[in-house]
């Protein structure tokens, strides 16, 4: 396998959600109270809603922008590569990445739509869910029919409207749905509690999949005031570890055996380690605790269950054969920090070029394509969809970094604003 | 390498402190207030020390007892494996066990001994440390010469004094401390604090290693109220996973070139993806959060200078090539319900077959007499310190499951009591 003839589809990235979703997809008796942008005074951009403003239009969208300035979040669009709120833009990015396929996680209603579930008027929150989840289908996958993997945002208040917008959505092919990889720390019920049954027999029943974001727990891993940013970031997968541990010895997984979860942008080189460690702790502990796995084991369960997801984790690949990997998928993570734009397949290919084409395949593609009911080949011959095919039609896009500002502010340890960052990823 | 011929020394073990332990240990002044334990009426043992009773004279210290019992902790003296407090016993359970050298961790004190830190009269709290560490030295480790490494205990809440007796207690052959995986938890400063630079220079200086002991931050991975026990069990790693990026990139490593740190019972799978997550942080964001390691990387620095330990870690052991070997350690973890006694031989031999035999060495005694500076062969011929030749001497130790009580109570969700299990380690 050379690296033009990898095709290559990403289950994590984001949208920048653009000023223009909400018009003509709301009531008229809801277009004055939709979430609108106001460009400020002070050359910032913000959303309006609900007689609050929420800053992070830009939240770690610093793709196309030097390092030094990875620790400023961007405050304006002006500020952002067009390519993270621009559909057509975007697509140009992603062919110029050599990029097929993208699912694109929200960004300033936050990973489970928890901005909708703070507001007071509830027919209100549910008409904006919708809207929302409408433009995301129809206006940002649906111009690039082909290209995007559509992913619903939960109305994550009230289980059973979950439960009834994941079959509204299903029914408009989108087979993903975002929710909080510790409901728990967001103020709801846990995965031990049966709160949640209602939207966990609708995703089982539509072949949704469930994807666990880091991040989306609201919750940053401190070890200490005085820590350094480094640590923070290099810590932001401890809490998906966690999720991992709390959902497989949950019910959950057992009560609902065709329900599939993501663990979204959580990496997969700690996993063998993990599932060697809940079997121990399961074969040494389970005749007090009372937990049941029948004749199976937790680490089965895991591996069956969890679709595990990774931007850069040679280690991880290296030891593919403790994952199932027809469960195994691969992730760009444009706009953010972490991102391997605009080399994903020469980065990809450091660590793909000992692993055998059709293995290579099914991380790459072919196991996003089937998990998340995705077939770009319908709509787009396969030899037009590898990354040589699809830098072809981009060699006018400009990859040159762009500074954002004259000056860079630095920061050294944990900002005092940590709670407007918990969604913050690096 | 048959399992008979294994040389086997344990980073982790454990010593429930036997009741005499201050006894002629003490200054007369002294002597009324130091801790002693008390029979109560209910049959339970507890250690009494400045008017407060220190209930957890067997936290987990469930060696020998049936699994199904492994939720309850034992009370009394009586209801513990008298291996567990009495060195004579311990010597026999390590003999059957083909266990030559034993590092012990505190009990009733805490791992960096707070028990002396809430004493409010700091010259009385000073000489309660002293007398620990001298019934450690002298009295536990010393009751078997060539058996132990020895291993001290803190003031904590005085880096000149810890500094101290840093020095005092090397005088005396002993070169390892334990400290806590995040002092910042306990309410000290930080690793990125200068306040612990006394007591890391004499660190340094004495060639003792420092010991993080998985539970020392007295901080659960707590995931949701009704969690399961088992996930709680099961994320143990995940707060010294936390210490290892804490401490990476705090100046604790570079500004002490000389300081070993130990992560004990902290397992290994993990550290080949948290080393290349490590570096990608670093490079990915050092030129705006100015972390600066020279020509290094922050993984090169970690392999040097943490020794790294586990009880049963296959594919950890599998993927050695991605540790540095040399500061790979092996642990027993008796009396705790983790640990593998009597069996430590048989369950090492599963990982170890297919290990060289100069790197099995390495990892089941030649790093520790190494990083410890213990020389068991001076005392004791190396023909005599094998699997094979310590249960020789051991034939008449009876290694059956006794149960502790007549009947078992379950604990199917955390206790409200999590304060008090806090250092429980399963």
């Amino acid at each position: 396998m050379q690296t033009e003839d990898l095709i290559l589809v990403s289950v994590d990235d984001h949208v920048v959600e653009p000023p223009d979703m909400f018009d003509g997809r709301v009531a008229s008796k809801w277009v004055d109270r939709a979430p609108r942008v106001v460009h400020k005074d002070d050359g910032t951009d913000v959303w309006s809603y609900e007689g609050n403003e929420i800053p992070n239009v830009g939240l770690n969208a610093v793709v196309g922008t030097p390092p030094e300035e990875y620790g400023i979040e961007p405050t304006s669009f002006a500020e952002m590569r067009p390519g993270c709120y621009d559909i057509r833009e975007r697509v140009r990015d992603m062919n110029v990445n050599g990029v097929l396929g993208s699912m694109c996680f929200p960004s300033f209603v936050q990973f489970c739509g928890q901005l909708f579930a703070r507001t007071e008027d509830k027919e209100l929150a549910l008409a904006m869910v919708h809207a929302y989840n409408d433009w995301h289908v129809e206006s940002w996958c649906g111009a690039a029919p082909g290209r995007f993997i559509p992913l619903s945002i939960p109305p994550i208040w009230d289980p059973e409207l979950m439960a009834d917008e994941v079959r509204r959505l299903a029914a408009k092919g989108c087979h993903a749905v975002t929710f909080s990889e510790n409901p728990s720390k967001l103020g709801w019920p846990s995965f031990h509690d049966s709160h949640w049954d209602p939207f966990f027999s609708a995703c089982a029943d539509e072949g949704t999949v469930i994807c666990l974001h880091i991040g989306s727990s609201s919750t940053l891993a401190i070890t200490a005031p005085d820590a350094p940013f480094d640590v923070l970031i290099a810590l932001q997968p401890v809490n998906i570890i966690q999720c991992a541990a709390d959902l497989l010895f949950s019910p959950v997984l057992r009560k609902y055996p065709d329900l599939r979860i993501a663990l979204s942008e959580g990496g997969i080189g700690w996993i063998p380690y993990f599932l060697e460690r809940v079997d121990y702790v399961y074969q040494h502990h389970h005749l007090w605790t009372g937990q049941d796995f029948g004749d199976r084991l937790p680490s089965q369960v895991f591996k069956e269950r969890i679709i595990t997801c990774f931007i850069d984790d040679a280690f991880g690949v290296e030891n593919r054969r403790h994952l199932e990997l027809d469960n195994v998928c691969w992730e760009c993570d444009y706009p953010h920090s972490d991102s391997t734009w605009p080399n994903a397949p020469e980065i990809a290919m450091k660590y793909l070029s000992d692993v055998p084409d059709d293995e290579v395949n099914k991380i790459t593609h072919a196991n996003a394509m089937r998990l998340f009911h995705y077939d770009p080949f319908s709509v787009r011959p396969r030899e037009k969809c590898t990354v040589g095919a699809l830098r072809a039609e981009a060699t006018d896009v400009d990859v040159s970094l762009r500074p954002r500002r004259a000056s860079g502010q630095k920061h050294k340890t944990l900002a005092a604003d940590l709670g407007a960052i918990a969604e913050r990823r690096s």
